[in-house]
C-alpha cells in the first residue's frame, strides 16, 4: 500500500515527511515508481493521462476542494476532494472581503479614486442588506456564519435543501424566492452538469434591481457577457470574481477595465501542503479501516 | 427644558418626530428659537459661532463620535459625542473589509488587473497574520472581536493599557513592543494633542517590514509626506485609508495615483438620524436625573 503524489518537488518533500513520520508508503513521483502494484492511492491536482499502468489503485485524491476538471477514474477507483480547514477558513476570508467591498461601495470609490474624486455616499448597516449564498457546503456555512456575525441578514440556497441552524435556506426548487431576496449574491457552488452556465440573463432578472454578486465558485458558472448585460441594465451594480470564464481572463477582456467589476486571479484558496497530506493519510487510514473516505465526491451529481 | 437642533432640514423632521414623542422640548433649528433662555442643550457638527446667546445651555451633543473639530466651550458647558451602535458597527464593517483587503493582497491585484494581468500569489492563512489595533475604545473593541473571529492575531494599543478579554494589550508606554508585533496596524484613535502627527517616519520604522497600514481614524494622525517614504522604503507594503490629510484629499494628491494606497473619503460611518436623536434624547435624561452624561467628552485628555 503506497500513495504516489503527482506534484511538485516542494510539495513531495513535505508530505514525504509527514508520511514518513505516519509510518505510510510514500512514492514522491512516477519516475520513482519501481513496482506499479504498490500504489493504491494517489494524489494530484490532474492525474496523469495513464492510470492503467496501476492496477491496485483504489483512490485518487484531488489536492483542491473542486474536482470538476477531473476525467472519468478506472472503474472502481474513487475519488477524495481534499477537505482542509485551511481551504475553507481562506476562501471564507475572500467572500467576507468581497461582500463587504461590495457593501460598502468600493467599485465606486476606487473608480473615483482612479480620477481623484473625493465623492462620499451615504453607508448602510449590514443588516438592511440580505446577503443570499448559493452553494451551502462545508465553505458556504462557514462564509454565512462569518457574515452572520457582520450583522448581514443571510439566506442560503442548496440541492437538497437541508436545514443550517440560524439561517434560511432555499431547496434547488426554490431559486426564484431565493434569487428575489437578494441584495448580494454569493456562489459558491461546485461546477457539475446543473450547475454550468448557471448564471446567465434570465437568472440574473430574478434579482432585485442593482444588486451586487460576489463569486468563488467555478469560472464556468457564470455566463461573462450576461453579466456585462446585466451590469449595463443595472439589474447588478458591481460584481466581485475570483473565478472567471476562461482563466486566465485574456488581457484584452473588457471586464478587466469595467469599473464595475472587481477580479482576483483565482487565488480565494490554496492548499497548504501539510495540509493536503493530512488529508491523504486520513484517505488511507479510512480505506485500509473500511471507513467512509473522507472527501469522497459522487461523480454521478459531479460533487 | 429644550433641545437645539443645528443640521440640516431633513434631519430635524426626523429628531422632531422622535422628541415629539418622547416629549422632550424640541426646536429644529436657530431661526425657530422665540425664548434662548429655553436652550439647554444643542446637537450639531460643528456649533453656530456665538453660543453666549444660550444663557442656560448645559451639555452640547456632538453628532458625531469625534470631536477633535470641536472649539472650546462656554465655562461650564459639557460635550458630548454621539453613540451610536450604528456608528460602531460601520466603522467595523470598514475596518474588516481593510485588514482583509491588505491581508489578501488587494491593492497588488487591483494594480494587475488595471494591466488585465492574472497574476496568482500565494495566500496566508488569518491566523498568521498579526493585526495591532491602536485606539480600544468602543470601536477598537468591536473590531478587535470582529477580527478575531477570523481568525488574525490581534493585539491592542491603548492609553491606560486597561484589559480587554481575550486580547494582549499594550499601554501607552509599551508603543515599541505594540509596533514591533504588528503586520496589520489598524489606526482608531481618537485625535489629541497626543496623536496629531503621532505616525510618521520614525513611526513607521519601528513596524516589521513589509506592514500594513489601516486608518479609520482622523487624517491629521498621519504624515502623508512619511507614508510615501515607507512605501518607497518597504516598509510598509501598503496602506488602505478612510481619512487624509487634507480632506478632501485634492485631485492632484500623489496617494490617489499610488497603487499600494485605497482610499475612501472618510465614509466608514455616518450617523443615523435616528440614532443621533436617540443619543441626544438619554443626554437630556441623564442630565434632569444627575446621571453620567453618555458619550462625556474629557476636554482636557481631547477625547
Ligand atoms: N475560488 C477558489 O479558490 C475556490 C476554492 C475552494 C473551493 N471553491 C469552490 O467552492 C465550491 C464549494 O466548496 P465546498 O467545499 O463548500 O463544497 P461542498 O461542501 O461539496 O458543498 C457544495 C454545496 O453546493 C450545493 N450544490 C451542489 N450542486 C447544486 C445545485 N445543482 N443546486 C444547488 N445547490 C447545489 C450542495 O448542496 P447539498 O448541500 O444539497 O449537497 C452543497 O450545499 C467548490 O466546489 C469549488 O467550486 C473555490
Ligand atoms: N472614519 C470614520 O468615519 C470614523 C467614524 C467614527 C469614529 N472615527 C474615529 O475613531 C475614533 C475612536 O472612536 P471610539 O468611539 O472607539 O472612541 P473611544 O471609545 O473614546 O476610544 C478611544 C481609544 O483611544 C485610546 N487613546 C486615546 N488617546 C490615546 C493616546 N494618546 N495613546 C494611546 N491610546 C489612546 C483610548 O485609550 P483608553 O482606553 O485608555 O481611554 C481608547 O482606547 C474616533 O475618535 C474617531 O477619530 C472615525
Amino acid at each position: 500500500m503506497a500513495l504516489l503524489l503527482h506534484s511538485t518537488p516542494e510539495r513531495g518533500a513535505v508530505w514525504g515527511h509527514i508520511f514518513a513520520e505516519a509510518g505510510e508508503g510514500f512514492i514522491p513521483d512516477e519516475a520513482s515508481v519501481t513496482d506499479p502494484a504498490q500504489v493504491t492511492h494517489l494524489a494530484c491536482w490532474t492525474p496523469p493521462a495513464d492510470l492503467s499502468r496501476y492496477p491496485n489503485l483504489r483512490t485518487v485524491i484531488c489536492v483542491g476542494a473542486g474536482t470538476d476538471h477531473f476525467p472519468a477514474l478506472p472503474e472502481g477507483v474513487a475519488l477524495s476532494r481534499t477537505i482542509a480547514p485551511g481551504i475553507e477558513a481562506m476562501v471564507r476570508d475572500w467572500v467576507v472581503m468581497a461582500t463587504l467591498a461590495l457593501h460598502r461601495d468600493l467599485p465606486f470609490y476606487l473608480d473615483h479614486a482612479a480620477r481623484g474624486e473625493w465623492q462620499p455616499r451615504p453607508a448602510r448597516l449590514a443588516r438592511t442588506r440580505r446577503v443570499g449564498i448559493m452553494g451551502m457546503g462545508r465553505i458556504g456555512r462557514l462564509a454565512a456564519a462569518s457574515l452572520q456575525a457582520l450583522g448581514f441578514a443571510v439566506s442560503g440556497y442548496s440541492r437538497s435543501g437541508r436545514p443550517v441552524e440560524g439561517v434560511e435556506i432555499f431547496g434547488a426548487n426554490r431559486l426564484d424566492a431565493f434569487l428575489a431576496g437578494t441584495d448580494i449574491l454569493v456562489c459558491l457552488l461546485p461546477l457539475t452538469d446543473e450547475t454550468r452556465g448557471l448564471m446567465g440573463s434570465a437568472f440574473f432578472d430574478r434579482l432585485p434591481q442593482g444588486a451586487g454578486l460576489v463569486h468563488a465558485g467555478r469560472g464556468a458558472q457564470l455566463d461573462m457577457a450576461a453579466l456585462r448585460w446585466a451590469l449595463d441594465s443595472g439589474r447588478l451594480s458591481a460584481a466581485m470574481l475570483d473565478v472567471t470564464d476562461p482563466e486566465p481572463l485574456p488581457a484584452d477582456h473588457w471586464a478587466w477595465r469595467d469599473p464595475r467589476v472587481l477580479i482576483t486571479p483565482h487565488i480565494a484558496a490554496h492548499t497548504d501542503a501539510k495540509e493536503g497530506a493530512r488529508h491523504a493519510l486520513a484517505v488511507i487510514r479510512a480505506d485500509r479501516d473500511g471507513q467512509p473516505v473522507p472527501g469522497l465526491v459522487d461523480r454521478s451529481r459531479g460533487y
